[in-house]
C-alpha cells in the first residue's frame, strides 16, 4: 500500500485513533527531570537544549505508538535551535517511522515553483516525511512539486485552507465577489490539486488542514471536500473540543486527523503525575473522545 | 541607525545600487571548476555538496559586496541538503553580514503566534538576518512576532503581497466583494501592520514582496503602499527588465530593492568567461539599468 491517504486511514482503523501528536518541544515547558539534562537552561545552547529535547520527544515517541497514528514535527521549534535543532528534526522524523508512526512534517512551506521543488526534495526525499504542510498563496505552480510526489511517489500534503488562529479570518474569510469567502476558492483549488491521488479508500493525498476552532466552518468544509483528508488543528491548548470537530468525520467516521501539541505534551502540567504518563493519558482520553464522536455514523 | 528601513536606504545611497543577490545555490548550475571539488557530485552526499555551495558563495560575497546591498539566502536550497545545509546557511548569514551587506532570510514563513515566535526567533535573533520574508495567510497574529522586532529591535520583514510566479494569481487576485483584489487588501493590512515601524528616512521597516514580472500591478502597488519598501523578484531569470520594474520606485528614485539570483550567480553560462567575473559583470549592468531607471525622478 503505497498511497500516503490509504496508510492514513488504515492507520486510523488498526489503532483505533484520529490522534495526531504535534512535536512542538519548549525547554520552559519541560519537566524538571528533562530540564535537568541542561542544568544552564537555554543559557547553555544549543546543543544542551538539544538533548533535553532529545531525551523529551524519544521517550514520548517510545510510549505512544498505539495510540498515536502520526506526529507533526513543528519546523520552527527545531529551527529555533538552528543547524542544531535542524538536524534533531532530521533525527526524530527517523526515529517516528522506525516506530511506525506516519510523519507529517509541519514545515507550511510554500513558493514559485523551482524553490517549492528545493523544499519538496529536502523534507519529503531527504528526510523523509511522509507529508508535508504547504502554505497555498503561491497557487498550483508553487504546489506542483508536491503534487507529483503525491501522485507517483506515495507522498501527502495538507494545503493550508482554514487555520485555527484568531486572526484567520483577515485574510481566508474575505468575501470574494462570486459570494463565496477565499478559503472556500482554495478548497475548490484543493479538489482541483487532488487529480490522480486518490487511493483505495477513495482518499486524496491531497488534504486539508482545517482549524477546529472554527467548528461551522470545520463542518461545512467537510462538506466542500469529499476524499480530502483533513488536518485539524486547535484541539486542547487552543480549545476546541471533540464535540467542536465532529463535524470534520464523514459518514464512515473516518477521514480527519486531529492534532494535539502542548495538550499532550505537558499534559503534567495541568493534571500532575508523571509527564510520560500523563502524556499517554491524555492521548488515551483524546482518542476516546474522538473515536466515540467519530463512531456515531459508524 | 537602527531601523531597518533606514539602514536598508542608506546602503541603497551608498553603494548607489538597488540590486540584492538571491543566495540560489544549485549544484548542477555551478561552474566545473567549483563542482570539482564534489567529484562523485550530488551522489558524493551532502557534506561534499555543502563544500562546493560554500566556496562557490563565499568567493561572490567576497567579490561583489560594493555593487549589491543586501544578500537574500532562499532556505529552500539549503534545507535540500539538510542539517548540513541549514548550517552553511547560519555561517553564510554571518559571512555576508561580516562583509557589510545586509542580510534578508527568504524563508516565506508563516504560521499561528506562538509558532511564528519560534520562527522569527530562529531566523531574526539566532541566525541573525537583518529581515525575513513572510507569508501573510494567517494574518496579524501570525506577523506579531516580527513585526515587534521591526518596531523594537531594529529588524525588518517582507510581506509576500503579489508574487512573481504565474499562478500567483489564483488567490492573490481573487476580487473580493468590494471590487479591491485580494492582494490589495493585503497591502492594506502592510499599512495597518507598519504602524510604529518607520525610520528616519520616512520608510517603514515592514516591506512588501511585490513580482516583478507584473509591470501593471508593481506601479499600482507602489502607489497604494507608500513608505513601504518593496522587495522586488523576477529581475533576470524570471524575465523582468528594469524597464518594467522602473515603477516600483518613488519619486526621489528609492524604496525599493530588486533581487536577481541565477542571472547573476550562472551569469558565465550565457556570458562565457571566468564565472567570478560573469558575476559580477552582471551585477554592474543590472546596478546601472535600475539605477538609471530609478535616476529619473531624482
Amino acid at each position: 500500500m503505497n498511497n500516503f491517504a490509504d496508510r492514513l486511514l488504515e492507520a486510523v482503523e488498526r489503532k483505533r485513533s484520529h490522534v495526531v501528536l504535534g512535536l512542538d518541544p519548549d525547554f520552559d515547558l519541560m519537566p524538571p527531570d528533562v530540564q535537568a539534562l541542561a542544568p544552564d537552561g537555554v543559557s547553555a545552547g544549543t546543543e544542551a537544549v538539544a538533548e533535553c529535547f532529545r531525551a523529551f520527544l524519544s521517550d514520548l515517541l517510545g510510549a505512544l505508538s498505539d495510540v498515536v497514528v502520526a506526529v507533526k514535527p513543528q519546523l520552527a521549534y527545531f529551527e529555533a535551535l538552528g543547524s542544531t535543532g535542524y538536524r534533531l528534526y532530521e533525527e526524530m522524523v527517523a526515529e517516528a517511522r522506525s516506530l511506525g508512526y506516519l510523519v507529517i512534517a509541519d514545515a507550511k512551506r510554500g513558493d514559485i515553483g523551482s524553490t517549492a521543488e528545493a523544499y519538496a526534495r529536502a523534507h519529503l526525499d531527504l528526510v523523509g516525511a511522509d507529508a508535508v504542510t504547504v502554505n497555498p498563496w503561491f497557487g498550483t505552480d508553487g504546489l506542483e512539486p508536491f503534487l507529483r510526489r503525491a501522485r507517483d511517489e506515495g507522498k501527502g500534503l495538507f494545503v493550508l485552507v482554514k487555520t485555527s488562529n484568531p486572526s484567520s479570518a483577515e485574510i481566508q474569510d474575505l468575501v470574494t465577489v462570486s459570494g463565496d469567502l477565499v478559503h472556500e476558492r482554495v478548497a475548490d483549488l484543493v479538489l482541483r490539486w487532488s487529480d490522480g491521488t486518490y487511493g483505495a479508500s477513495g482518499y486524496s493525498s491531497v488534504g486539508a488542514v482545517v482549524g477546529g476552532t472554527h467548528p461551522g466552518q470545520a463542518q461545512m468544509l467537510r462538506g466542500l471536500l469529499p476524499g480530502i483528508p483533513l488536518l485539524v488543528p486547535g484541539y486542547g491548548a487552543q480549545g476546541a473540543t471533540a464535540e467542536d470537530i465532529g463535524g470534520v468525520f464523514d459518514a464512515r467516521g473516518t477521514g480527519a486527523v486531529v492534532n494535539s501539541s502542548r495538550a499532550i505534551l505537558y499534559a503534567y502540567r495541568t493534571s500532575g503525575g508523571h509527564w510520560l504518563a500523563a502524556a499517554r493519558a491524555e492521548a488515551e482520553l483524546m482518542r476516546a473522545a474522538l473515536w466515540a464522536v467519530g463512531s456515531r455514523g459508524r
